[in-house]
């Protein structure tokens, strides 16, 4: 039997809650966190309906599978985003010591990778996972702005 | 008439959040955030009760200024706070354009400036206001902790 659970599986679901907040005219990034293929956290980005600069999804997914595990580290999960993390949530990502990052689209101006934003050092990081679809709906957002 | 409201004024607020954080058996930081010399929003860290990486002081305070303000942006405003800022609350810092950072304490290990983090152009910073007090409260809590 074929496994289901792959990382464009779980990206899927991450692309639904981008979706959702692009609905919610919010920049469109969504993340979901996963342990043994179950997920366990779920959120988009809510900077605007909240009025804070740190709803981030990363964010509130990273405190929502905190509060799901009863522990504050994120060790055996892999969180799933649909945007390359910022300084903010890389760093709050170090912090959490998460086994696994899985992003989509890349962000060369605010991306941690340009800023130089240190993960821990357990984490592994794999990109590129439904890139162009979780781009497109950022680049559409930006185009409905205009 | 002597100015009062001097950036040791608040910076002591900020200690006595920090000392709140020590009495809860948290690590010891703590911090306001001031507009107009009126203190708008308050916080120590809480990463050990609410079980969640993301509750640092600074944290707190942006989402509870914003709160206070209406807006998620901190302009005209000036955060005090202990303890030099990690990447994650730097991170936080520089979307929220704050005016002005003051902080107490460095962190040479895991402080922004070590890790290379990029705060907002329109930022200010200040650093070493009762950095004394600020270090040797977080110096005691891993004292006691031994």
């Amino acid at each position: 039997m074929e496994n289901i659970f792959t990382d464009e599986y779980f990206m899927k679901k991450a692309l639904q809650e981008a979706e959702m907040a692009f609905e919610r005219d919010e920049i469109p990034v969504g993340a979901v966190v996963v342990v043994n293929n179950q997920v366990i956290a779920r959120s988009h980005n809510l900077t605007e309906l909240l009025n804070d600069v740190t709803a981030h999804a990363e964010m509130q997914a990273i405190t929502s599978a905190a509060n799901f595990l009863g522990g504050k580290y994120l060790k055996d999960c892999t969180l799933y985003v649909t945007l390359e993390p910022c300084q903010m949530c890389a760093g709050a990502l170090y912090w959490s010591q998460i086994s696994r990052i899985v992003f989509g689209a890349s962000d060369a101006k605010r991306g941690y990778r340009t800023l130089g934003t240190q993960l821990h050092p357990k984490t592994e990081v794999k990109l590129g996972v439904l890139e162009n679809e979780c781009a497109v709906l950022i680049k559409n957002f930006f185009l409905k702005k205009r």
